[in-house]
Parts: C-alpha cells; sequence; structure tokens
C-alpha cells in the first residue's frame, strides 16, 4: 500500500509519471479525452496508453481496449468517460497498480445528490486503497519542469516562461485558465498549475503542500473559494514559512457567506469572512484581492530582497509623482520616513535650491540636464539607517548608453536595502531603454506603480510574517500542568447557566466574580454575608439568556433584608416572565466596582474549528462589530495582535482620565480559553464571556454562557 | 478693458487665438522656447510671430526683435524667457493689446521669496490690465480641436485620439503629461491639456469652468494638490451638474497635511483631506484614486447611459468569475441582488440543471457548446425590474461571425439598462475576436475587471449626484427671517466662555440648557430657585476651557444650602488652579437629564472656509474619531447625510434599550450653526457644541466654546 501520508511520495505519479493511461482517449483533439493525447505525444517524454474499446490507434499510438490489456505499468490514469463509467475505470486501475488519476469527467458532486453519491464512493476507493486522486470535474494540472500537460484546457498549448518558480492552484477551472494565461502573458513564470475540481480525494492543502516540500517551487498561488481542512491548511502554512516560501491566496465569497443564526454573540458576529482572514494574518498566509497582486508579487519575490521593515523613501523627479507614490504608501501602511540630517545634506549639495530633500524628495525637472543627481540621490538614501525601501519614480530622459545607469546598478548592488523602481511613461519613451538596461541587472522595475505598492506591501507582510515565526511568544506554548477536568460539567447540546459557564471558566483558572447560587432567602442571606456587602443578584436559569428583561436582575444590594426581598421579587418576575423555567436558584454575587468591559467569545467555524473573539463591550460590539478573532489555538503574539488590532483599542490605555486597562490580563483569558477549546474542541459550541471586566490590575468574567456542542 | 469674469470669453484667447507671439524663441527645436515654433508651424492655422533680438529667422518665419516690432495683432503670447525678464515683457504684451499669454518661465514662488516678489507683480499685472495668464512654471496646453499645442511637453507630437472629449488639467507638470500619454495610449480622447503651474492669475477652477462651458468637453479630469479657492471649485461644480458634466479629480496629499493645533475638538479633527473629501461628496465631483480610474470612466460614460441604481445582476461562465465579480461589486457598494422568480425561470428553462440561475448566473461550460444560452439569459436578466446595472463576464469562444453575437447587440439596443461586457483573456483568445465585435457596435467592454467596476461605480455615483442635484432638500435653503446680530457678544481673537458661546447660540434659535450666571453666593441660590432644582454649576471663565480638572463643576445640587456650598468651593478652587484668571462668575444650569451625547462644531478651512463637524460624543470622537464634514453652508440634505454617514450612526437609532434619538431637530442644529457661520464667516474660527444632548424630542446644548476670528 502507498503511503497515503506523505505529501510528495504519494502525489509524486501525478506530477512525475513515467507512464500515462488516458482512458476514454479521443482521436478528436478538441475533446478532453484527445487534447492530453496531442499534447503528450508532440512534448512529454514518456510511455502513453491511449485506453478506448473503439479504436485501433490515435495519433500513432496503439490504442488499448481496456487498461487490463496495457502490457507495461502504468503510474498515472487521466479519466474521461462519463460519470458512471468512472468508478469501474477507477477499480480497474487499482487492478492494474496505478498509483494515481486525474479525473476530467463531470456529473459528481456539482449536480445534485446522486452525483454526489458517485462521488463519495471515489472518496471511498482512494481512502481504502491508497490511489491518490485528482478531481472529478477538473481540467487536471500542468507541471512545466518536464512539460507535463494532463489537461485538456487551452492553456496547455501556452509555451512557458522562464525562470519556472510559481506553482497555483485553483478551485475554479476556468477562472484559474484565465488567471494562469494572463499571469504567463505578463511575464510570470510557472512550474505547476492544477485544477483541483471536486476534492473527492486530493484537496487544495495537499498540493500546497507538496509545492512547499518541491524544491523547484519558490513561490505559491491560490484561488479559493471554501477550504475544506482548515488543520491542514494550517499546518501547511506554517511549513511554508519554514521552508521561506510564501502562499498568496486568493480567497473569494467575502460577502456569501454572511453572519450566521447562532445564540451567542460571538456566534453571530462571525462571519464565515472575517475567520478567513483572521486565519490568513495568523498563518501568514498573504491575502490578495486580486491575481495581478501575484503577477506584481512575483517579481519582486525573485529579487531575492526582503525589506526590513516598512520604513520607505521616495525619490522623484517630478512633486506630482512623489505625493502620489507617498498616498499610494501610506494607504498600504508603509511608513514614508523623515530623512537624516546628514543623508539630507548629502542630496541638497546635488539638488538645485528650491528642490526639496524631503521625503518624498522631488528631484524636479534638474534631472533632465544632470541625470547624476539621480546616483547620488539614490547612493544617499540607502546609506541611511532609517531607511528599508527606497523607491525611485523613474523619469530619466537618458540614452541608454549614459555612464549614470551603471552607477545606479552599481548602487542597488552595493546595497541591501529593498529598491524599486517605478518608470513613468513618457511621450518619447526614452525612459524603456533605461528600463531594459535595469532589467537586464535585475533592478525589480514594475511600470505599474499601484500594483508595485501593493505587491511590495505584501512582500512586506511575508517579511514580518518569518519573522514572528521565530519569536516565541508566536509559538504555541505547550501545556503547563494537567488538563482540567469539565466534563461533569457539561451535557452535549446543553445550553449552561451563568454559574455553570462560569464554573468551567473557574477550572481553567479565569478570575470570575466571587458568587454563590441560592435556593432559598435564607441561603442568600447567608450567602450575601460570605460575599460581603453590596452584593448583586440574578436569577441562574439555562432557560432565560435574558435576564434583565425578565427582571431576574437586582443590583447594588446593602442589607440581609434588601437580599431577602430581593430574592422574592426575582423569583416572581421570572416565574412570571417564563412559567416552567427551569431555575437553579439566585445567585449572590460580589458587586464589582466599574471597569472597562470587554468581551471574549468562542464560535465553532465549519472548516476552522473553535474561533476565539475578542472585542470591547457594549456599543462597540453591537453597533461598530469592532472585534477581532482568530483560530484556535492561539499564540500570546496571537492574542496580543488580538487586543491591539481593534479599532478602540486605545479605550485599553485609559481614555477620560480613566487609568489603563490590564491588557496582560485580558491576554491571559484569551490563552486560557484557547486552552479549553483545544482540550474540548468537540465539547464547547460557543462560548461568550460577556462582560469581563477589565481593571489597572486584573480581570473578572461578570457573565458568562456557554453552549455544549450536540 | 477685457472682462475678466467671463471664464469663456476671458479664456478664449488662450484656447482659440488667431495669432501667437512666442517670446524667447529658440531656433533649438528641442528648447521650451524652440518646441511650439516647430509645431505651430506644422499643424496649427494661424499667425506665428518668433520673438527674439538674436534672430533673423527661426523655421522660415521672420523673427521679431520685440514685441512692438509684430506688424499685425497678436492674441495669444508664449513667454519662454528668465525669470527676471517675464515682467517686463509682459508690460511690453499689455501694451501691444496681447489678451492673454502662457508663461513656461520657472524661478518663481516654487525657488522661494525673491521669486515669490515676482509672481505677485505678474499677479498684480493680471488684476490690473484684466490680460488672462497662465503659468508661470508650467508646461502649457494643448486643444486638439484646433491642433493647437502651445507647450513645451513631449507629449505634444502624440497624434490625439478620437472622439475628443475629456478635457484635463493638472496641477503637475510632469505627472500631469504622464497621465495624458498613458490615457491616451488607452484610447481616451483629450481635447484640452492645461499644466496650470503656479496659478498667478488663471487657477484650476477657471480652466475647469472654462470646460464646463464649452460645448467640445463631455466630461473633466483633474490632477489636484490643492485648491486656492473652495468658493469658485463649489460654484463650478454646481455648474458642471447643470450641464451633465462629470468631473474626475486625483485629490492628492491624504498624509501630508494632518491635523493642526486647535483649540477646539472640531479643529483637531479635522483634517484637510477629510474636508476635501467631504467637499467632494457634497459638490458631487468624483474623487478618484488613480488615472486608471479615468481611463476606465471615459468609455462607460461616453456609452451614453446612466445607471439607473445599484443593483447589480452578475452572469458568468464560471462560478469562480461570477463570485469574484460578485466581492468587487459588494466592496463597491453596488448590491448584487436576488433575481425575481420569473426571470430565473426564463434562464432555467435553457441552463443546465446543475447550473445557478441565482445571481451571480453561473452559466457553466455549457456556454462552449450552447452559446445561445448567453443571449437568452442576458435578454431574461435585462427585463428583469429589480436589476440596473448587467455584467457579463465574457467568455465566449465562438467565431465572430456567430449568429449570438448580432442577437446581444439587439439587446443590449433594446434594452436601457446599463449593460457592461467583462471578457476573460483565455488562451486562444476567440473571445478577442468576440469583443471586437462588440466594440465595432459600441457595447461597453472592458478587459480590466477591477478597474471597470470602479469606473461604473463612480459613474453611478455620478448619476446620483444628478439626481441630488434636482432634490429640493440639497438646495441650500434661503435665510428665513432676518440675520441675527450676535457682534455684540464677539471680540475678534476672543475665546468666549461657555455662557457667552451660549448667548450665540440662543441668538440663532439654537435651544440650550437653562442657565443663568451668578456673581455671588445669594444670586446663585436666587437662580436655582428660578430654574427650578436640581441644578449643576459651572465656573464660567474664558481663561478655563477645562472645567473638571479645575474643580469648577459641580452637579446635581438640590437645596439653597448645596448651591451655596458649591459656589464657595468653586471659586476657591478655581483661582487656586489658575490665579489670575478672569471669572465672570459661576454659571448655574438645570440639569439635564440623561440622553445621547453628540458633538457639532465647526472649523475654517484655510482653502474652503467654515467646515462643520458632526459625531457622537465621548469615546467616539475621541477614540474612534467617528465624525462627518461638510462645507458651509449646507443643504438640510448635506446635514441628514452627515448625521447618517457616521459608523456609530445605529446608537441614534436607539440600542441597549434606548428609545430613537430626534435627528430632524440634530440636523435643525445644523442647519442653524451652517446659517450662523455663513453670515459670520468672517467673525468666527472655531465652535464645538459638546455636547449636545439629544432626546427622544428635541435637543440641548450641554456646554459649548466659541473662538473669535482675529
Amino acid at each position: 500500500m502507498i503511503d497515503n501520508h506523505n505529501p510528495i511520495l504519494s502525489l509524486d505519479p501525478l506530477f512525475n509519471p513515467r507512464s500515462i493511461a488516458i482512458i476514454g482517449a479521443s482521436s478528436n483533439p478538441e475533446k478532453p479525452g484527445g487534447v492530453p493525447i496531442v499534447n503528450l505525444v508532440e512534448k512529454w517524454q514518456g510511455k502513453i496508453y491511449p485506453v478506448n474499446p473503439t479504436h485501433e490507434v490515435i495519433k500513432g499510438l496503439k490504442c488499448y481496449p481496456s487498461i487490463m490489456d496495457i502490457p507495461g505499468s502504468v503510474d498515472l490514469a487521466i479519466i474521461s468517460v462519463a460519470a458512471d463509467h468512472v468508478y469501474d475505470n477507477l477499480e480497474q486501475c487499482v487492478a492494474k497498480g496505478i498509483k494515481a488519476a486525474i479525473i476530467f469527467s463531470s456529473g459528481f458532486a456539482e449536480v445534485g445528490p446522486e452525483g454526489l453519491a458517485l462521488q463519495k464512493k471515489i472518496t471511498g476507493l482512494a481512502g481504502r486503497t491508497g490511489m491518490r486522486i485528482l478531481g472529478p470535474n477538473c481540467l487536471g494540472l500542468l507541471n512545466t519542469n518536464n512539460n507535463l500537460a494532463a489537461s485538456f484546457s487551452s492553456i496547455v498549448d501556452l509555451p512557458p516562461v522562464d525562470p519556472k518558480v510559481l506553482g497555483f492552484v485553483s478551485q475554479s477551472g476556468a477562472f484559474g485558465a484565465a488567471i494562469y494565461s494572463t499571469a504567463l502573458a505578463e511575464g510570470v513564470g510557472f512550474n505547476y498549475f492544477i485544477s483541483v475540481g471536486n476534492e473527492a480525494d486530493l484537496e487544495f492543502a495537499d498540493f500546497i503542500e507538496y509545492m512547499v516540500h518541491d524544491p523547484q517551487t519558490l513561490l505559491i498561488g491560490g484561488y479559493l473559494e471554501g477550504a475544506k481542512n482548515g488543520d491542514k491548511l494550517r499546518r501547511v502554512a506554517e511549513e511554508a514559512l519554514d521552508n521561506n516560501k510564501p502562499i498568496l491566496i486568493m480567497k473569494v465569497g467575502r460577502t456569501s457567506a454572511g453572519s450566521r443564526a447562532a445564540a451567542s454573540h460571538t456566534g453571530s458576529l462571525a462571519g464565515s469572512d472575517k475567520i478567513y482572514s483572521a486565519f490568513f494574518k495568523q498563518t501568514g498566509i498573504i491575502r490578495i484581492n486580486n491575481y495581478t497582486d501575484l503577477i506584481a508579487f512575483t517579481p519582486l519575490f525573485m529579487s531575492k530582497r526582503l525589506p526590513r521593515g516598512r520604513n520607505t523613501a521616495i525619490i522623484a523627479s517630478s512633486g506630482g509623482a512623489g505625493v502620489t507614490i507617498t498616498d499610494y504608501c501610506e494607504s498600504m501602511g508603509l511608513n514614508v520616513v523623515p530623512l537624516r540630517e546628514e543623508t539630507r545634506k548629502k542630496i541638497d549639495s546635488v539638488l538645485p535650491s528650491f528642490a526639496s530633500s524631503r521625503n518624498p524628495i522631488d528631484l524636479t525637472a534638474a534631472l533632465m540636464t544632470e541625470p547624476e543627481i539621480m546616483s547620488v540621490t539614490l547612493k544617499a538614501v540607502c546609506e541611511d539607517p532609517d531607511v528599508d525601501i527606497v523607491l525611485v519614480s523613474l523619469n530619466l530622459q537618458i540614452p541608454s548608453g549614459h555612464p549614470v545607469i551603471g552607477k545606479i546598478v552599481q548602487i542597488y548592488k552595493n546595497t541591501d536595502k529593498f529598491v524599486l523602481f517605478l518608470p513613468i511613461k513618457s511621450a518619447k519613451n526614452l525612459v524603456d531603454e533605461v528600463v531594459v538596461e535595469f532589467q537586464k541587472a535585475a533592478l525589480p522595475t514594475n511600470y505599474n506603480t499601484t500594483d508595485a505598492i501593493i505587491a511590495l506591501a505584501q512582500l512586506v507582510q511575508f517579511g514580518e510574517a518569518l519573522e514572528r515565526r521565530k519569536q516565541e511568544k508566536y509559538c504555541i506554548a505547550p501545556r503547563s500542568g494537567p488538563r482540567p477536568i469539565i466534563s461533569d460539567l457539561i451535557r452535549p447540546g446543553e445550553t449552561l447557566s451563568e454559574s455553570g459557564a462560569k464554573a468551567v471558566l473557574e477550572r481553567y483558572g479565569i478570575p470570575i466574580a466571587r458568587q454563590e447560587v441560592a435556593g432559598t432567602r435564607e441561603e442568600a442571606v447567608i450567602s450575601a454575608r460570605r460575599i460581603g456587602y453590596p452584593v448583586a443578584m440574578k436569577v441562574d436559569s439555562p432557560d432565560i439568556p435574558h435576564k434583565t428583561e425578565a427582571g431576574g436582575i437586582r443590583l447594588n444590594l446593602n442589607s440581609d433584608d434588601e437580599v431577602g426581598r430581593a430574592f422574592a421579587d426575582i423569583i416572581e418576575n421570572v416565574r412570571k416572565y417564563k412559567p416552567g423555567a427551569l431555575i437553579n436558584g439566585v445567585a449572590v454575587q460580589e458587586m464589582l466596582p466599574e471597569g472597562t468591559e470587554v468581551i471574549i467569545g468562542v464560535t465553532r467555524d465549519p472548516v476552522f474549528g473553535p474561533t476565539i473573539m475578542f472585542g470591547l463591550g457594549g456599543i462597540f460590539v453591537e453597533v461598530l462589530k469592532d472585534v477581532s478573532f482568530r483560530v484556535a489555538p492561539v499564540s500570546r503574539g496571537d492574542a496580543e495582535d488580538m487586543v491591539r488590532e481593534i479599532k478602540g483599542s486605545a479605550v485599553l490605555k485609559g481614555v477620560r482620565g480613566k487609568p489603563p486597562a490590564d491588557t496582560k490580563a485580558i491576554v491571559d483569558v484569551i490563552l486560557k480559553v484557547s486552552d479549553m477549546v483545544t482540550d474540548y474542541r468537540d465539547s464547547i459550541e460557543e462560548l461568550d464571556i460577556n462582560p469581563l471586566i477589565v481593571y489597572p490590575r486584573g480581570v473578572k468574567a461578570a457573565d458568562a454562557m456557554l453552549v455544549a456542542r450536540k
């Protein structure tokens, strides 16, 4: 049996077969069963076996009536027969010892329940036999390293571009092919293209994993509508960082999923798209909005330099270009920083008096007559220790042999700063000749300023993800101490009362407001004395989620008498509000002093599992929906990012005379919640700690609710 | 004397001269004084008079030693001499009766104080004589209608593109020229290009005005760093809407100005860029981020259709393209709406069972074999009354003569819906032939999906601006009643105390918390009785802006005794806090019940004058900076937009059990503030009504501050 779990070995027959059978081979070079034969015969080195009982010969090759008739061994089967014949053919492939198959045929999950049933049989066969299957309902794959075009898409006819560095996986066939051909035309060198189709066996993340471990692939792109397995994608993303390979994913469907019906605040605020965005941040996957980002990113990445930071200097030959580029940079989070005094002095020594050596640097039309201004300025800026990135709006109107070009190339080679040239089209196109010289010397240049700056910001993001991966605080900390037992507190499908939910929190060491549930008026008074006045009282019932509405809350009670009366009132109100509700009693709780209210919650995402949310309480969550998410488990660094990332985070620093809130204590609660939902991944459906009250030192959960999984 | 105020007549000699003198004429065809001669001689019909004492003949033309030596009359002078000779030449031009001049020469305001002095002389001459002047320090202008190239930029050599419809004004010469040549290469037909240089006389808005009234110009583009005169630009923008002409402006410098030092909240929150954005919204000018927007917008606008609304249907041949386009649309504020039942039935009748007739409609690969699916679907969607815009992701792999093309063209011609075709590049480029057929029939198509959808959203915005312009509530209402007198209350440069500021508000009918300023303990008690308990007390002093800090506030006072003690405490605290502060007394104020706190303020923008701000109070303003601006005067519609536009506006609808706030009363206060700062435009520097407390019915200003202009 084949090792189904080694991504390289088990996928290798798909990418590097020595022999291929085309089942449903066609003599029509336009048909799915014909396209690969034509292409493989012309370009590929290896044995090709057409299989079709109605033909003798196709494209000069002997055609076999069935798979079993093929004399030699076969590594890969391409299947292009009607959906209801696919399974039988796969069984024959297994019998023949074929290790991998690509199924072009459609008519499976995409057409409805019957197709889905057929597809499930394929999934079953793959699991049972270890055969690796791409598709069904896919365009197949290309490996340009060995000229393998196991696809019927018209992109098989496009000549590849060197250097072949980008592997691309797509969940859309037609759109993926359009991205491939557009990017190829723009000079992007692909080594792999895979259309994953219905993912009956192999999925999107499997191909990314293959490419992460494939030395030919230097960066990875993907078009994604929805991941099947969040855990696998997370693991693969981490491996990619460990291999210094960026993954850029165009994830679509931002607006499709929307928020779902949920008992908790957290659940109702978690749209699928927000969780994807959080997941990408957390794993260092670069989310792109458009495939043009991939086109601009590839050459920047291939310059083999990474910006050390976000501090950017801009050199422009017109004030307009300088300020425009400044706007783009700032909108992408790149900082256009002040230059050092000594840098400005060097620049001022060559600039005319009215030109500006302030960042963005305006060389003015003086550049026309004195091109050396450019090289002096570039050198000065590259030597400024405060600068990480240099953007040069290129408008050099000089002949291609001019000595300043050599100087610029030399400065580029002698600096480790990230330098990017942004040529400006002019009527006479003199700059084009300069650009050709720069490109020969491998200086990064891009005519499309906006695309280039987006890609640059994404490259910075990649560098930061690599950096984070090295930091201890971004590693998931191993559990300290034994895993707390909470199974006695939660029953499948149950919504816990406040006291039940708080008991769970307490087991995980999350500070809760001190409280006792009283069954009688007398017990309430005893509890109140034990806790100390003043106290609050709240009905404790899994059936009453909105306690205020039900008249189930009394605050600031100062005496035995008040507590006694409050007990009676609450019970009476709640019985009226919801006759028959299960009432555990009335919780007597310490009256918490004022602090900053935040919410920490958990929702289960169908792809990513337990996902943690953080936000400020009240209007911030309800009106502004100003919350952050991360998929569990989270690292300390992730938890800190969650707290920092909300728009209202300044509130935690102390506003309107309030002292700063203890954000470290918030982070600790997030980490404890992360432990909890990781330990009990299959037991917790939703959790809201709302509010968690944050003080200058410490926090306390004032209220909580928890829904157990069915 | 020429009519300096008629934009068409006074600028006409610049665009349509019959004769031109080139002062500082050069025989070198590369120099600023040489380029226009070469070009005018070759292409332009009219008299050309080179002026240069050191030449006899240039380019076969007689060269004159001075302007006065020219025999005939001259309409336009192009001046390309050293800066310190420009003024003398202008005086000679005036003497010769020349009505307009273009000054190429640099060395004016851009080089420092001496240059600025020279430039001011030019401004003075223009004002005195009525001569209209473009520049100095500019590239000049082009009028492609009559082949006039009064410029030394290399763009003069580029052949124009038909139809010539776009007028373009730029505050950057070099960058403007780059935009011109790039857009021209993309097929945009310009009729005018103007580089405005230092704007010593004619400014950016003057040229827009010329083009608004010029029948050859159908739309107007601009590159703007900073307007000189906000009022003029506002008036011109309104005239443009009245002439159905869109103005698209690329305004740069988003990050440059930042916020300024200001006494008021409003002042510190008002960055120049935010005010520009508000101004553009208010006036219907379309703010573009990139000149690529202009390139995509022009052909859409030239289709001569305007989308009726934002409801969009998407027809795609792959699920991937459909969902991607949906994301782009939603991010640009276009709604991808459900289709009517009867529409879906029509589509389902031709689609395969597994294809989706839900919006976005996925035609699937069935389109390959049955291209008619496209025309049937397009027709059905165009007939759906709920749809305003139809986007067709075009992947028709059919020969150019196929009958379905004619059908699609016919459907387009028979509908008034806005239909936009977005071809997808494919390896075989079959779609290109179809696109050529569509373009012949004037069907809007764009290969760049993202650019096209941005431009489409901008076209929708233009339609909405036209619509607004017709609505009465967006007209500035004429003053009802006499202008209130407030001059007795404010002295230039003075910061008013709370009671002073409130007195101003009261004159304008803005409801304020009832209050009296008491000079003694006894007066305070009398006031408190008159107002009615409970009361609040606050020190009234122009020198104490932060009353709480100074111990100058007491709330919820319920008796004569409490009021008396509070008076003494406040006076004592304030004297300690700031010895020597001018104290008017202590204001006794009705204790306002709780409500929703908002802030309404005014700041003076150097370009746009008094600008009004609205926001929610407290953390919303201080932490989230969630505020909206409009330039005064504002219409009722503008004021309503201000209230609606803030992110936290849902708070006003009532959250957490609160009733909805009286937004109409907020709008009334904004309109009264607008009246006030329009009446006293030159007297008021800053105003904060903070907080204005909003109730379910009515509002009350609880506190206010006002700074008078120096």
